[in-house]
């Protein structure tokens, strides 16, 4: 099997604009990603490629194989998948707090498709067995395509439910799970720049002056 | 063991008024409880306290034991907890998403203490095999409260991962959650209310008029 994780680092997390700057972002981006290689291969997955929008010099150290494909995300994906003959693991770079344990219990799923749903209808996670004969329809209520194309192709389906995993960081909110669950090098970066606020609702993220 | 819910219906939920009314609300809480009711039951657990803050006569057909205290939600746990001498599972009425599979799991857990993690530092689901010489203290960062407390008596921990048990019910972006992952009443109320709105980005409700 192998593990592909569509990556793009320039104006990364615009959505976390309110809290890091550009460049903190791109810096942020890459170390949540460096998280994601780690807990693949400490789950045992060692064919790691990155589907990079551009060429990124500071990923030579992870020792991963960059895919450069300056496409869409679904357009790069399909022709990904297109040509792949073992079981495909799509991971997205965002999922700092994703860890071996259940990226094992996913690859190791007897189903012929396994999905992660993210909030709000999202696919955060997609294990498929038999990947040239599928495709992947990502942005808006992916979850649902994601389900619907499995049936349509007579796969089994699994929905995996986990909530590291349906834990994308996209909003300054997402940070607390980060700092909450986190591990590795997201959690360090976290712990750097915000801190907990607890009251009696839910926590809130401030900013280390 | 023993399965106990608080559950409070009067003004509840007060962070979905701008999408349901007050009375709307005190139907949607309760259709939400008998859902967690219904997995419990799936899942063998026939022992169940609802811990109220008054009667409720429209609970009588659930056929629970109700038990009332007027008090604050960390006083009336604990003081639930101090008398019993069997295993506890203290889930939260707000959890609509919960499947008696997760429910099978988490009472099926060798450890001492269970923790499924809500959104934002909360506590959604606490299983506790010696509840006597626990007790609880919710609000605020009440996952890492939660855990403390589990480490100081000695009793061994598992964090549970689920995406379904950590979503309760408090935005009206959760009610998105229930379209796309419920199930029950609690889906088809949401089902009669609202509707998905789909773009490139993530999903959004609209009001059915």
């Amino acid at each position: 099997m192998r593990a592909v994780i569509p990556y793009k680092k320039e104006n990364a997390k615009s959505r976390l604009s309110p809290i890091l700057s550009r460049i903190e972002r791109e810096q942020f981006v890459e170390l949540m990603l460096r998280d994601v290689v780690f807990s693949l291969r400490e789950a045992g997955v060692n064919n790691i490629d990155i589907l990079a929008t551009s060429e990124y010099r500071s990923l030579t150290d992870l020792n991963v194989n960059i895919v450069i494909d300056p496409n869409d995300l679904n357009e790069s994906i399909n022709q990904y998948l297109e040509k792949m003959d073992q079981p495909v693991l799509i991971i997205m770079a965002d999922l700092p707090l994703a860890r071996s344990e259940q990226v094992k219990n996913i690859i190791s799923s007897s189903e012929d498709v396994v999905i992660v749903p993210g909030k709000g209808g999202g696919t955060n996670v997609l294990f498929i067995k038999n990947p040239s004969r599928f495709h992947v329809q990502y942005y808006g209520m992916s979850f649902c395509n994601h389900c619907a194309i499995a049936k349509d192709m007579q796969q089994s389906l699994r929905i995996y439910d986990s909530f590291l995993l349906s834990t994308d960081i996209d909003e300054p909110h997402d940070i607390v799970e980060i700092l909450l669950h986190g591990h590795g090098f997201s959690l360090e970066y976290a712990q750097e720049k915000f801190e907990l606020e607890s009251g009696r609702a839910r926590v809130k993220l401030t900013s280390i002056q």
